[in-house]
């Protein structure tokens, strides 16, 4: 029956793989019973190290200086400057942090270094002069790692960190400056569960954290091996059963393997970690860190202090591509192109509906449907962000780009129908249109329109029956037509009808100003309904008022093609039908 | 004492902010007690309908046909194709399908309908002379658009699911074909609990779902609004609360605003979730849908068939990017062109190492540190997608890849050499090296080298003390050397060192054959420990074996510079060494 069988089994070589990753022995979860997170947590950048090593051209010493600017201007206090034992560019850099005095006394840096005896002390080598550091050993843990790259047991790799921990004790002692350390069981999540947290204890022995000189014990998903709640109940139990805990600062190091690495993140807060590492927008090694820009913005669509600024969020992204050379995605949350943006009709309607909603009371919470948070919290303009015109738009979206862009206020029956009209051309042409082109498509088929019947003039002889005269021109005659009426438009309406031989009922007519003092415009729409019974509408614009609603009343019954067109050329025809001058 | 006052309080607007979703009246948690996903869920593409309505330029029909055959190759078996009422384009590529017959008879399409009557009849007669399909029936429940859009109370938007569920029921009575209902509440994620369930029940009520005729009910994420453990909950609340349960097949509809999309998908089929509505790559209004890609490959990666089929996910995403005219970051999980690169030393050295591990013994389950899965799984070749080389490389990797481009085996040793050498090459230019700039590196600085001092020729005399006499060019003088040895090439060692006035000790010696049959050549090294204690190392190539050694000597003596310039500079000016024809 199947034409797919081959589909249907999918991808079986899926039996090369098992879960790599080890169960907790207990689990609590009582994370699960925490709804959200309440404060931010302490943030540590590691854009310089974990990002800059997964560039294809890592940054340069400037460029370096121009993002660690970017990142203090930001606001974090914690920023991983690289792993100054590795490469000249890398010593460097901090060297000039450090003899330029380019760190400012609230923000601390941190450094990596291997548990390697040389790899140690060229790292404090590269820290003289530092008023502070975070100094960031590592080792790793994971049992692919013991046993294919290390082929070590696991005695031999708490050697390893132990007399790394040591040693990073010792050189602290004897170099001038305040170090805080940090360990990291490097693989965490490929590493059994009882081991990870073995080999952090005895860390802890060897630091012997206190209230004034806490730990840093860091868990990277150094590569994301399961579900997030597996991380979080992962996180929980290191939490729960590391020794001097109350003075161990928990941090977590996702990466996104998974495409779950905020996830992770967040889920790993709920679980007790105080302190995240991540890079803005995500870079960083393969599928990247986590991305803080999304977790702070998380934060803060929940009413929670991110404790970092993203208010120009534009600019960041700007900087970062500048200086990375990576793009961020039109996806992205928060930050892409598109993620504001609404082609949709129907989502379109409810936007414009929604920020209505909002404008009539501003202590109301935000809620606009299909935006998470306030593009303008974000540095984003709601001109030509939010609201977009493709084929897939609607009446909602079109009228409300008029509006914003052109302080064109449509009724809502004349929104439909030209809504119709600008996806039917967007459609045809293949393209998005711009606001520019829909308010052009607008004027070309309801504004002003003066043909067959092009209005020229009027004169009211008094304004008790608001006898009126109305000169038009039609294929060149210059014709006069009056009539009475019940007002100046009324009777205008009447000598049209009258002398064009149209006819129809329902007139209904809004008015608005557009643009404010001597350069404003008199906007009118008038709506009317033919004989047939479909309704029509046409709009007029002009500094008077009422010519503007007359003119509307032309640009309709122009609309009432091929009604006029017919019977203007029947008159025709048959002679001039009160002409004037022709 | 901060510099950076501004900076520590962050985005204090974030007061305009309040959680606008709703926890579930109970929750059980059994989701949590659950590991990992067992089995794949169903899987519907909305690929052409929420995906393409979030395009700048939504597809025309022969793209959507395109992408369609695409869906269908990878082994989609539900693919929503569009809301038919909603425009002519639509509408027609429905009629192409059902009157082409270009749907697969295991592959059933799904229609989007609004709960209008006008819409749903519409719908229908799109949909005649389909064999079968979903009638997808929407209206939004949330609080926000309640509120805002459409000014209704609870009832009211009851009233509006109930009705178009009794019209598509009546409607599917009279047309031929197979059809299947699925209601969405739309932002479901901003609909109170208890009115979710409601209202889907309510819904079930009319439609009354057997074991033949299930129902499809779906909870989109439509903004995504909590983290993922409290979609969780409501998915679970949702399933132990529908009435008709056991009839009802539950599916979510994630998309991506805080960045968890994948984790609320994978959380919800944790949480009793049988389906997953979703998108290759993660297209799809503002921060896009859940990324059915990423979430087939996570189960893929736990061992578990996905039952679609990736594995050739270049292509995929080469088809996708034509016809969307969107990108794939460069770090989206598993098809991201960087996803399994490593650019870093410490990680391409331990890569290398799993590599070799697992190529040991296939039955291994696949380990391999910093990779997730074996990217040839999806496509990917080794060659040029997991090791790249810039400065943040180290000898691993460099050696790596000189063994899988171009079967150059070094030694321990060397490969460090060449690493540092290869890194400052990398850093200076600020650029990443390909394999071939890496390859001429190597040939520059170690292979054949023939300054100052060529190798011209040898000619042993005998085998018993291997009398050898060796032929030299030195600044254009050519010479013979000869002396006797334990071998040929310690003869021609001994006579280089006695003639040239060097001293080098613990010459070792490695050799294999590069490329297969005539082609092939014998590549040797050699390393030699000056009188300084340094250590060496040259390499020959030759086509004979034994000619590739003495090249390899020749270009270590040659590297011992400065020391054999001098030398040479020094004999040269007093007069030849002992030259034949000079």
């Amino acid at each position: 029956m199947s034409q797919n069988t081959d589909n249907v089994v999918g991808m079986q070589n899926c039996d090369k793989y098992a879960r790599e990753y080890f169960m907790p022995p207990v689990t609590s979860l009582k994370w699960t019973q925490k709804e959200y997170i309440t404060e931010a947590p302490m943030w540590c950048s590691v854009d310089l190290r974990d990002g800059n090593q997964a560039l294809v051209v890592p940054m340069n010493l400037e460029e370096k200086l121009q993002y660690f600017q970017l990142l203090v201007s930001i606001g974090f206090k914690e920023i991983e400057v690289g792993f100054p034992a590795a490469s000249e560019t890398e010593f460097a850099f901090l060297r000039t942090l450090i003899e330029q005095d380019l760190i400012p006394d609230d923000v601390t840096i941190q450094v990596l270094t291997q548990s390697r005896d040389h790899i140690i002390r060229k790292t404090f080598e590269a820290l003289h002069g530092a008023k502070r550091a975070i100094v960031h050993l590592y080792n790793s843990t994971s049992r692919a790692q013991r046993e294919q790259v290390f082929r070590k047991s696991r005695q031999e790799i708490i050697d390893i960190a132990v007399s790394g921990a040591e040693l990073v004790q010792a050189c602290a002692a004897q170099t001038p400056g305040n170090f805080q350390f940090q360990y990291s069981p490097e693989s965490f999540t490929g590493t059994e569960m009882d081991f990870a947290l073995d080999i952090c204890n005895h860390v802890l022995d060897v630091w012997r954290p206190t209230p004034e000189h806490k730990v840093i014990i860091n868990l990277p998903a150094t590569v994301s091996m399961s579900m997030p709640h597996v991380y979080a109940s992962q996180i929980e139990f290191m939490s729960e059963h590391l020794k001097h805990r109350e003075n161990v600062t928990l941090s977590v190091h996702p990466h996104n393997d998974r495409g779950t690495g905020v996830a992770d993140a967040e889920l790993g807060v709920l679980a007790g970690a105080q302190r995240v590492e991540g890079t803005l927008f995500g870079n960083g090694e393969r599928t990247g860190n986590v991305d803080i820009v999304t977790l702070a913005l998380n934060l803060f669509a929940h009413g929670v202090n991110p404790r970092l600024n993203f208010a120009n969020l534009p600019a960041i992204r700007a900087a970062y591509e500048r200086l990375t050379n990576m793009e961020v995605g039109k996806r992205h949350p928060y930050a892409g192109e598109l993620v504001f943006t609404a082609f949709s009709g129907s989502h379109q309607d409810a936007i414009a509906k929604g920020m209505k909603w909002r404008e009539e009371d501003e202590r109301r919470y935000w809620s606009v449907p299909y935006l998470l948070i306030d593009p303008k919290d974000v540095g984003r303009a709601y001109e030509g962000d939010i609201i977009r015109i493709n084929s897939q738009s609607g009446k909602g979206g079109i009228g409300y780009i008029l509006e914003q862009h052109f302080g064109i206020d449509l009724p809502a029956e004349m929104r439909e129908g030209l809504g119709y009209r600008v996806k039917s051309v967007s459609d045809r042409l293949h393209k998005e249109l711009l606001p520019r082109e829909i308010y052009d498509i607008f004027i070309e088929e309801f504004v002003n329109l003066n043909a067959p019947v092009e209005f020229v003039g009027y004169h009211v002889a008094n304004q008790v029956d608001y006898l009126t005269s109305v000169t038009v021109r039609i294929d060149g005659c210059v014709m006069e037509w009056t009539s009475t009426g019940n007002g100046r438009l009324d009777a205008i309406s009447r000598a049209i009808q009258q002398n064009l031989g149209v006819a129809y009922s329902n007139l209904v007519y809004k008015e608005h100003a557009k643009g404010v003092g001597s350069a404003s415009q008199a906007v009118s729409y008038i709506g009317i309904t033919s004989s047939d019974g479909t309704r029509h509408w046409g709009c007029g614009m002009d500094a008077d008022i009422f010519t503007s609603s007359v003119k509307a009343l032309f640009s309709v019954v122009n609309k009432l093609r091929p009604a006029v067109s017919d019977l203007v050329q029947e008159r025709s025809s048959a002679g001039p039908i009160r002409s004037l001058y022709g």
